[in-house]
C-alpha cells in the first residue's frame, strides 16, 4: 500500500512540511520507522531527538519547528496516527468467512425472525435466538451465541465464542472481544436462613456507540431495569460489571476491574488495572481511580483517588512511602518511650 | 400474565390483609412499582415508607401492621418475591432450540453411549464426548462442550460456551453460566531445577445439586481425588478455584475470588469480592471474609475476617482509619523524637 | 494397567531397592496408595513415615536408606513420579473425536490452504480460517476458533472455545486450556480530549514451544511487534496479559495475576496468584513476587518481593506483622504525647 504525505495531511486534517508528493509505504513506532514509513512523535522527548528516527516522514504538533524530514503537521500526533495506522491495515474478513458463505453461512443456525442488515457476516457454529436485529455490516465470528430478542446495531464486531443474554441491546460500531459475556444474571439471591433463593433477574444489558469490550468481560443484566454502558466506554480484559452498573460516557476500564452491583460511574473516568468498586456507590465524572484500588465509598466529581480504603492518591503515595517503613517506625517508637520512661524516672 | 392476591398467597405461604380477589398483572421494585403490580418490603426503612410506593400490593412481614394497601404477609418477603416473579418470568428456552430441532438438535455432535433423559434439550454446536449421563430436562445451550464420563443431574441448565472436562459430575438443578470451565487441569508441575513437569490431574470435579456458577468461572480437576462444590454453593462471575478445593454447602463466593489448591471452605461461608486464598487452608463453617481480603492462614469456625493479611473485622475496619493518617502519625513521631531529644538535653 | 519396579526404573532412570520383578497396577499419593500401587515421597517428613503409606512400592530420593517396601531411587522423586503418572493415564481422545471423523471432522470449518500434519484431530464445530499451518499429533478441540495465517507445532492441544487471532504462533506441545483467548487487541486508544480513537494492533502473539496456558487467559497481540511467551512458561487460570509483554523461559504465572503492557519478565520468575505489574517494567530472572502483589517498579535479577507497594520479602512479612498493630501504636504514641506534654510543663 502506498500513499503521499498530501493524502496522509488531507486524511488526518494536518498541514505539510516538506515534499508533498513523497511516498509512504507503511506506518511504523518511533524507533522501528524505516525510510519510506511514517511515524508520529508527540512527546517533547520525541521531538527533541525527531532525527534519530529512521522514519522517512513524521506526524508532529501543529507547533513544531521545521525537520530536515517530511512532516505532517496536526492538532494530535497520536490519533493522526490511529488515522494512518487504519489506512495501512484495514481490517479484512477472516478465511472462515469467505468459503460458501458469504453473508449468512449455511452453518449458521438462526431462530426465527431474524432481521438482518446488509453486508452483514454471520460465520459457521454461530447461534441466535429468534425476534433478533442486526444491523449493516455486522461480523458475527464463529462461536458467537445471541439470545432473543437481541439487537444489535451498524458495524458491530464480535469476536469468537462470546455470549449475548437473551434482550441485550448493542449500539452500533461496538466491538466485543472473544470469550465475554453479555446479560447473564447478576449474583442476587434471596437467603431464607438455611439455603439461598435465586431472584429471576428480569432486566437486561445496554450497551451503547462505538463502545469497545475486552476479551473474556462479563456483564450482568440488570435485577430489573439495565446495566448500561454508556458511548465510547473502552473495557480491557476481564473486567466484571454487576448487575444495574452504569458507566459514563467515555470511560476507560482496565483489566481485571470489579465493579459490584448498581454502582454508578461518571463520564470520562479512568478506573485502573484490578481496582475494585464496591455495590451501590456514585464515582462522579473525570474520576480516576489507581491501579489495585479498593473503594468503599463516593468519589465525587474530578478526583483522583488511590488506595484501599481509598483516599486523595498524593496522600496514598505518602501513605506508600510509609509502609515499608513500619518496622523502623514502630523501633523509634518503642526507644522512645523507653527513653520516656527513663526520663520520667529522674 | 395475571393473578390474584389470593394466589399469591397460596404461592408464597402467606396471609392477606384486604382484597384477597384483587388481581395483579406483574411485580417490580419498591420504587418503580405500577398500581396494578406487586413489589416487596422487607427492611423497615420501607416498611415505615409503604405508602410511597406505586405498587397495588405489597409484600411484608408477618409482624407488619396494616396499611391502606393490599398485603400479602410472610415469613421472608424478600424469598417470598422470588416466587412470584418467577410466576411473572417464566424461564423461555431461546428460539435456537425450537427450529427442527426438539429434543437433541441433529447439529449437535454426540459420542458414543449418551444416557439421555426426558425433556432435555441439547442445542446446535453442542459436542458431547462418549459414556455421558444427561438427567430429565437438562438444557444444554449451543457452544457445550462435554467430556467423556460426565454426568448431568435432572434440571441442569448450561449456558452458551460452557466446557466441561472429562469425568465431571454434576448434581440437580444446578446453572452454569456462559463461559465457565470445569474440570481443567490443576496447577501442578514437578520442577527438575530447569523446567516444569507437567503432573497428570488424574482427579475430578464434583459439583452437588442446586449449585449455580456465574459466568466465566474456571473451576480445577482434582490432581487426585476430587474438587468439590457441595450442595447450594453460589458463585459469581470469574471465580477462580483451583484443585482439590472443598467449598461446604450454601456458601457464597462473590466475583473475582480466587482459591488456591486443596483449600477447604465450611458451609455458609460468605466470601466478598476479589478476596484471594492461599492453598492448603482451612476456612471454618459461618465465616465471612471481606472483600479484597489475602487470607493466608485458616479462619475458624463464625470469623469474621478482611484486610491482607487477615485481621478480625473490627480491627480492619481501625487499621483502615489509621492508613490514611500514617503521615500525619509519622510527623507527630519525628516531632516527639525532637521535643524528648530537647529534654533529654536539658 | 501393568508395570514392573524393573520397568519403572527404566522409564525413570532410578535404582532399584527390593525385588525389581513385583508388578505395580497404578499410583496414587502417599496417604491412599494401595498394596499394589506405587507412590513417592520427597519430603524429609514422608521419607521418615515411609513405613505408613499403603503403598507396595515407593519413589525415593537417591540417597535414601533402605526401608521394608520396595525402592526405586532417583534424582528427582516428584518428577520421577509424573513419569509414572503418564504411564498409567495415557491421555486418550474424547469420543466426539471419535464418530465419523477421524483426523479433520466434516463438521470443521476450514478456509483455503490449510497445512495439516500427520495425525492431526480437528473436532466438530472448529472454525479455521485461511493460511493455517498446522504440525504433526495437533488436537484441537470443538469451539475452537483460530484466525487467518496462524502457525501451530507439533504435539499441541487446544482445549474446547479457545480464540486464537489472526497470525498468534504456537510452539510445540504447548497445551491452552479452554476459553483462553490468544491474541486479542491489547488496550491502546489515543485520546483526543473527548473521545478515544482506537490503535489498531499490528503486532501478534508468539508462544514458544512446551508452554502451557491455563483456562479462561486473556493474552493480547503487540500494538507493533510482539507479545512473547518464551519456552517453558506455565500460566495458571485468568492470567491476563497485555500487548507487548515478554515472559522468559520458564516462568509460571499463578492464576488471576495481570500483567500491564510492555513489561518485561525474566526467565524462572514465579508470580504468586492474584498479583499486578504496572507496564514498561523490566522484571529480573529468577525474581519471585508474592501473592496480590502489586509491582509498580522494576524488580532486579534474584529478588524476592512482596506487597503493594512492592518491597523485600522479609521487610513485607515485617510490615504484614505490624498493620493488625497500629491501632495499638497509635494508642502509644498519643500517650507517649501527653506524657511528654507533661514533662515539658514541668
Amino acid at each position: 500500500m502506498k500513499i503521499s504525505i498530501k493524502e496522509i495531511a488531507e486524511l488526518t486534517g494536518g498541514s505539510i512540511h516538506g515534499d508533498s508528493s513523497k511516498i509512504i509505504c507503511g506506518a511504523a513506532p518511533f524507533e522501528n520507522a524505516k525510510i519510506d514509513e511514517i511515524t508520529f512523535a508527540g512527546s517533547t522527548g520525541l521531538l527533541k531527538n525527531i532525527d534519530q528516527t529512521g522514519a522517512g516522514a513524521v506526524i508532529v504538533p501543529k507547533k513544531f519547528k521545521a525537520s530536515e524530514k517530511e512532516l505532517v503537521l496536526v492538532d494530535n500526533p497520536n490519533v493522526a496516527f490511529t488515522k494512518v495506522l487504519a489506512f495501512f491495515y484495514p481490517s479484512s474478513n477472516p478465511g472462515y468467512f469467505t468459503r460458501k458463505n458469504k453473508g449468512i453461512s449455511p452453518d449458521a443456525r438462526i431462530g426465527d425472525n431474524l432481521k438482518c442488515g446488509i453486508g452483514t457476516l454471520i460465520a459457521p457454529f454461530v447461534a441466535i435466538g429468534k425476534n433478533v436485529i442486526l444491523g449493516d455490516r455486522v461480523i458475527l465470528h464463529p462461536g458467537v451465541v445471541i439470545g432473543d430478542e437481541v439487537t444489535i446495531g451498524d458495524d458491530v464486531k464480535i469476536y469468537p465464542n462470546v455470549t449475548i443474554y437473551d434482550r441485550s441491546s448493542i449500539g452500533k460500531r461496538v466491538i466485543i472481544h472473544a470469550g465475554s459475556v453479555i446479560g447473564s444474571d447478576g449474583f442476587g439471591f434471596a437467603p431464607d436462613g438455611i439455603r439461598y433463593h435465586k431472584i429471576i433477574h428480569t432486566g437486561l444489558v445496554k450497551i451503547e456507540d462505538d463502545v469497545e469490550i475486552g476479551a473474556n468481560n462479563t456483564i450482568d443484566r440488570g435485577t430489573f431495569g439495565e446495566t448500561l454502558i454508556k458511548e465510547g466506554v473502552k473495557t480491557d480484559n476481564m473486567v466484571h460489571i454487576a448487575h444495574n452498573v452504569v458507566i459514563g460516557e467515555n470511560s476507560v476500564i482496565v483489566a481485571q476491574v470489579g465493579i459490584s452491583g448498581s454502582t454508578t460511574i461518571g463520564k470520562n473516568a479512568i478506573l485502573a488495572g484490578q481496582a475494585g468498586l464496591a455495590g451501590h456507590l456514585k464515582i462522579g465524572d473525570n474520576v480516576t481511580i489507581g491501579p489495585r484500588a479498593g473503594i468503599a465509598k463516593s468519589v465525587p466529581d474530578g478526583s483522583i483517588v488511590s488506595g484501599a480504603p481509598e483516599m486523595p492518591h498524593r496522600l496514598w503515595l505518602k501513605v506508600q512511602n510509609i509502609l515499608p517503613k513500619l518496622p523502623e517506625l514502630k523501633k523509634t517508637l518503642r526507644n522512645l518511650e523507653k527513653r520516656v520512661d527513663k526520663i520520667e524516672k529522674n
